[in-house]
């Protein structure tokens, strides 16, 4: 199956890896059925529902940082501290959107992510609904101007319809619309509305923006279509307050051999302000963390620093992986892997790795190490949002594929609870992760780069 | 597959079921591919789009039955009429839950249908949390006096479950607790409150009782397993204002030789005060006009009445469909069949049917001259809410199996929108439905019933 990889491998390199079998062993049967039973689950419920969600700008962040920070200090992790940065103080207010003309309805609205407000006492305008960008560039500005543009477009993936979220304003703007609302970016609803970050193009009159329902998206569309007019009533209070102070997490469990060589796990710590971000990122942190917790309780000691990072600011747009690239990246030589789980710890399929064609052996054997968790894919891709930077540096980047199939139904919305997190998938997470990071940690080398220079 | 239920059946009346063959091929044809096409979803859009929610008690419902009348009217039907009856005027108020203790959490709460308000100011009281009725059986009354009882029921099916959201309030009273709240009754949430009715019991106080969401049931089960106390501040509005008027809606298509013998269509108008009503039971009240429209439009002169009923007031305990069987039962010798379409209309699998053995084989025939439609289950219970006074009667009753797996996760919440629709499943419904009532209203006999009496 992976002829072509193995092979590049020297017997020896093969030996040393499965040198760890039996730690790995050890490492699974503890998770899966010793005292790391439900470990991670438990963990993320306690942060979850302590602290609820934990957007950036918010107490109940910082809050969290201090709790797991303080959690990290008393299980004895080293260098446990945070890492300040800036970002744009968005805050969200009171956001409201009425259908007024042809019926009342009072439509649920999350404004996007750096929205500015409407002006006081909003705006009331007629509404212009389109299924996509091309539609929308097909109408005469006279259609456009001074309206409300309701985007409607199918949900064809998230990598492809965020970009009506994202960019959905702009658009709109330059066809001279007053305010954007957008369908909600799921395949699936309860009328619930999906927020996320939105940005602004410079040159374009930034105009008030967020996302609707896909229930009322689609009955404004059947609107337009029977020829009825519509006003809609949006009063948005949301906005961009300066500059503010928000922090990446960082706790190190320093290495034996190497302890300046470093294998990063993470997530992001921070959520956005609906639901309580258990699914994204609190299961990414969870599992990070508990890696850690596993390897100093089993009394486990990688030659190379373990380090756990629980960025801040992902949902507005990277910040804080932006600012821990911009202020460790003298650290560059010194990674072997930066790896985030970011899309879910639902039942895991396998690790997507990103790095040279032996380092891709290696994980290839350390995953056959771990066939027992029925996880041993070993996707083409290990970048993640906040470890682009280092992969595009020439780091080896892990991610973790798992059967998310139902990710962006809770994304970004109120649905983003425990509730859909699994105590037991996420153990095989859990699993997973760990034996990946112990091994490459424990490795005599750094996983080999395309040069194959050692640092 | 069928033997022992088609051999009751004499050769003539085989080939009189058989000899509308071309009739159901054309009112097949004209649903599926002519000017029928999606005729029942766009009705149902313009009554969900035009006067949202219908819950008995509200203007929307009224209007409604306005709207459906004049248009049964301008379309020919005969004795459209309303047909009035009481029913307790519950208005839901202002209703809120926030959890106090250990974290300030506001929590999705739709108080359940009949619930009397809380004391003015609200009530504040600790919380106890329990799974099942044998738990809440379990604990010692002072685990329970004077605090709010959470059931955070796993969902068994919604005729399991959905005795807590009826009986929660009266079983926890009895153990002297002060409110009661209801996990929503679904498989699935987004966050999602669900609503419906309850029921109090003389002899027992009345104690104010909502339904939360799934994702905050199991949120204060984990605070209490792990030894947290919780406080929960409740303060609803809602309330029972005396008696009120409303009406189901009955319209007709008289028959051409039998005109005071009837096969009856129909379904319930009213909803619940969320979402639109789409589903429950907007689908089967569009599915069951639109087979009288296509009956006549196509020219088709059934020999008995085909009558329309829209039932009122479902959702408060089947008050619409009790009261038009207490006011017009002296029909049940003449009615051939009642048919009320209330589980869905998504993709149909074929027809529940409640009756003689012998009028059970001529709905077998009857479905395999629809077979076209792929729905020729023959189920064994065709009651519905509304109809099952006049089965109970001796009368034939009809339903619509339907594939309606999600339909518990939309179900008195705001997710019953349109959206959940499909127009081409709707054709099917519709193809189905109206060939069974036509063919059933148009043989030369009412479906025999067990004694065999014209009668």
């Amino acid at each position: 199956m992976h002829v072509g990889t193995s092979q590049v491998l020297s017997n020896k390199l093969k030996e040393e890896i499965w040198s760890h079998k039996d730690e790995v062993d050890t490492i699974i049967g503890y998770i899966l059925e010793g005292d790391g039973h439900h470990g991670s689950y438990k963990r993320l419920a306690r942060i979850t529902d302590g602290f609820g969600h934990r957007v950036s700008g918010s107490e109940a962040l910082e809050d969290s940082i201090d709790f797991v920070m303080a959690e990290m200090e008393a299980e004895g992790f080293t260098n446990v501290h945070g890492e300040d940065f800036q970002m744009p103080n968005w805050q969200r207010g009171e956001d409201s959107c009425e259908l007024i003309e042809p019926r009342r309805v009072k439509m649920p609205l999350l404004a996007s992510g750096s929205s500015i407000s409407t002006p006081l006492g909003g705006i009331t305008a007629e509404v212009v609904v389109v299924r996509s960008f091309d539609e929308l560039a097909d109408l005469d500005r006279s259609e456009t101007e001074g309206k409300i543009v309701v985007y409607n477009q199918p949900y064809e993936g998230y990598g492809t319809s965020t970009a009506y979220r994202g960019h959905g304003a702009t658009k709109a703007s330059e066809k001279g619309a007053v305010a954007a609302l957008v369908r909600s970016i799921t395949q699936f609803s309860v009328n619930s509305p999906h927020t996320g970050q939105q940005y602004y193009q410079e040159g374009v009159e930034d105009i008030p923006t967020g996302c609707i329902t896909v229930e009322d998206a689609e009955m404004l569309w059947r609107m337009q279509e029977r020829g009825q007019s519509m006003v809609i009533h949006l009063d948005m209070t949301s906005l961009t307050d300066g500059m503010m102070t928000t922090r990446n997490l960082v706790g190190d469990l320093e290495g034996t051999s190497f302890p300046d060589e470093y294998v990063v796990v993470g997530g992001h710590l921070d959520s956005w302000d609906v639901g309580t971000g258990a699914m994204d990122d609190g299961g990414g942190c969870a599992i990070s963390w508990e890696a850690m917790v596993i390897i100093k309780k089993l009394g486990l000691t990688p030659k190379r620093t373990l380090r756990t990072v629980l960025w801040s600011a992902e949902e507005q747009g990277l910040l804080g992986g932006v600012a821990y690239y911009e202020q460790n990246q003298d650290l560059v030589p010194n990674v072997s892997i930066m790896m985030e789980s970011d899309s879910g710890t639902f039942r895991p399929l396998g690790i997507g790795f990103s790095g040279s064609d032996e380092a891709r052996a290696i994980m290839r054997e350390i995953l056959d190490m771990t066939s027992a968790l029925n996880a041993t894919q070993l996707g083409s891709e290990g970048s993640s949002p906040d470890t682009g930077d280092w992969v595009r540096a020439g780091v080896p980047g892990g991610n973790l594929i798992n059967q998310n199939d139902d990710y962006f139904i809770f994304h970004h919305s109120e649905g983003d609870r425990m509730t859909v997190q699994d105590a037991d998938e996420m153990d095989l997470c859990t699993a997973l992760w760990t034996s990946v990071a112990y091994v490459v940690a424990d490795l005599d080398e750094l996983l080999p780069r395309e040069d194959n220079s050692r640092k």
